[in-house]
């Protein structure tokens, strides 16, 4: 590694960056240490001005899109070349934790500030990004900045978009953009050399492994379906075996198959049933109906589209006497990172003999939209037992630096060449 | 058959039991042929009317208990030796069906009628009973009636019940008893030499076995059982499957462990899991909490209990890494009926050459009480497809009638003992 790089990664200071995660967590605080920060909300916009004072104190240059990505530069030596970007984003769950989305964008900042306190001029522009609405709890549907930033989605399909207050997104939005009226302009979708975005892991294996970051090799693929098993209520104590139509007795035969479908001794496939609705739901009739959820991931895009197809046809098979449909409610290919800012970001963690392993990511992230238009990567630190989207999520401030030091070192990597 | 009681049960009258069940019928009649008839209400009065104006006719003698039971005697020549008791009860479920207790009443009077018409004298008086509040549907728990006749329950313990109206059951039993001011005062539990009750099965066997008569041989034992599986809620995306406490996936194990110690291939065990409450119960959760009901029924007294002695170890040894509690909510020994009363029901379908079969009965009954008392077994007549607690409930004419020939024969054989 240069010298400047180094000394720049040096600079990453582990106090300041645990002190700017505190105070933002006293925006929307909640009992239990606990954060409820809703996309386009006044806590919202406290915590744009807060990391806009930050960044100002810095000369950092501040601009803004019309779905509210907000933008902290640091200029590089070629002004008009692609820049680095790199961030995540600050709204929360309603009862949601300090880290989740925070520490990507706080750990961007510590690398622009390591880095303009080292003096380390870059070729290209590094630039922090803050993401509109990643967690989706108050506007539908969730990474809204990135998708639309990316042009997977327009902003004229979910401007209309109302909260459960009958408060429309257009409207939160114009006050949100009308409260930075500083910022500059900026448009969606500028093109970038990198994106790198860093985040707590939400999983326990880094935890379990004792590694303090994970090299992220892409986003698991994700098919969602609602399996509806439609039989005939009767008397529990009268109708022999034989002779019902139990919706719920087939849900288990389907979900038997299921498990055997999806049995992965490598433990890396995920199989979820976690909606389970039964119709009467009394204890002496027999179910009439069952409607259950099916969340299938795996990072293997030949693997996820083999387990997507076989839902239908094996849930039909198991199904027996009861009649059974099979809905798609989610469907996402994985979303693989680019070799090079994955090699970038183990090189680095390598390099500052930070522990580390390749893992792919079980959530989704605003990284998954920045894929589809740029070389992008993710590095994650541990949470405490893996809990997220919950008060009592959790993270060291020696993690969030180690991340916050790979992440300045990746950067500065990729800014330069 | 004596040739005078071939002429009682030649005098069984389709026509006319098949009229007093559709006249019955239209006191709380329902769209789609059914009849809302709840326990000690207008309509439970005005059948209660419309039964004693029938019985009067004959000069048959009307009494009544302080539970509102109503009694339809016949006399014998020894009017002091205990008679024979035939019955069952004239209230329904609030969606319930015309022929559901309301056939083991009109059979009764049916025989009786016959009986008079052909002028037997039998030994002992015959008496129809009509049990109060059978289906517990408005007031708590059932089969109040021959519960608190027999003894089973004090008439303390129930007296303050309300309905969803607030009515509390002393009021509404107060209004009925003083409805029918004529009827004789009743003391109960009054020594019965016999108790046989006439019902629709309210099962699928007899139609699909071509059979007119069921020889009820007992009521099943039953086992009910909350099962209630907690574990540790998670992402379903980032948490692998071995560091799960998947609830759900706890139960289903519980619930294939429960299959096979139920398997049985005779088909004459009924097990049920009717009731399934999730929690979270949201898709991309694994599910911290599962509670759900077990049903276990069989007619067989040792397999009845040795199955519901293994539920909770079994259920504790299937839960894995979860926590499990098994609460009992309900527990019936089987109900043997006297095999002296079971064999003349089977003689008599015999003798008049009515197609018929054992069986056990799959729901309770006011014979279940009664058979505690007094020598006691149930004749059933076939219901289309086996529905019942429905107002498309429905039986054949020509069924009904031939049970009620085989009641008759029966009532006259077990009266002249």
């Amino acid at each position: 590694m240069r010298e400047d790089h180094q000394d720049a990664v040096q600079r990453v200071d582990a106090a300041r960056l645990w002190k700017r995660h505190m105070d933002m967590a006293q925006i929307g605080a909640i009992p239990g240490n606990g954060v409820n920060r809703a996309a386009f909300s006044a806590e919202d916009i406290r915590a744009r001005h807060l990391l806009v004072s930050w960044a100002r104190a810095r000369n950092f240059s501040v601009s803004m899109d019309t779905i509210g990505n907000l933008f902290v530069r640091r200029p590089g030596l070629e002004s008009d070349a692609p820049p680095v970007m790199s961030g995540s984003h600050m709204d929360s769950q309603p009862r949601g934790g300090r880290f989740d989305g925070m520490y990507g964008v706080l750990a961007a900042l510590e690398a622009l500030e390591a880095i303009d306190e080292a003096g380390v001029k870059t070729r290209r522009s590094i630039e922090l990004v803050a993401w509109s609405n990643e967690e989706g709890g108050r506007f539908a549907p969730c990474t809204m900045g990135s998708a639309v930033y990316t042009g997977a989605r327009s902003l004229d399909e979910i401007i209309s978009v109302t909260d459960n207050e009958g408060i429309v997104l257009k409207d939160a939005l114009a006050q949100t953009l009308a409260a930075l009226p500083d910022a500059r302009a900026r448009a969606f979708n500028a093109p970038a050399a990198a994106y790198v975005e860093a985040h707590i892991e939400q999983g326990p294996l880094l935890e379990m492994q004792g590694k303090t970051v994970g090299v992220v090799t892409g986003i698991q693929g994700l098919r969602w379906f609602n399996i509806e098993v439609s039989g005939k209520t009767d008397h529990a104590g009268t109708t022999p075996l034989a002779l019902r139509k139990d919706a719920f007795r087939a849900a288990v035969d389907i979900i038997n198959a299921l498990r055997e479908l999806t049995h992965d001794p490598a433990d890396v496939l995920r199989f979820t049933v976690g909606r389970v609705l039964v119709t009467p739901n009394s204890p002496n009739s027999v179910a009439s109906h069952v409607l259950f959820s099916v969340d299938i991931r795996h990072p293997d895009v030949a693997t996820i589209r083999g387990l997507g197809e076989a839902v239908e046809p094996l849930a039909r098979k198991a199904a027996g006497v009861c009649e059974v449909k099979v809905t798609p409610t989610l469907h996402d290919d994985p979303c693989v990172f680019d070799t090079d800012v994955v090699n970038t970001i183990e090189q680095a963690a390598n390099t500052l003999a930070v522990p580390n392993m390749r893992l792919p990511s079980g959530a989704s992230h605003d990284a998954n939209y920045m894929a589809r238009v740029c070389p992008t990567g993710m590095i994650f630190v541990p949470c405490e037992k893996g809990v997220s989207h919950n008060e009592a999520e959790n993270a060291k401030p020696e993690d969030l630096a180690a991340g916050a030091r790979v992440l300045t070192a990746t950067l500065l990597d990729l800014a330069n060449r």
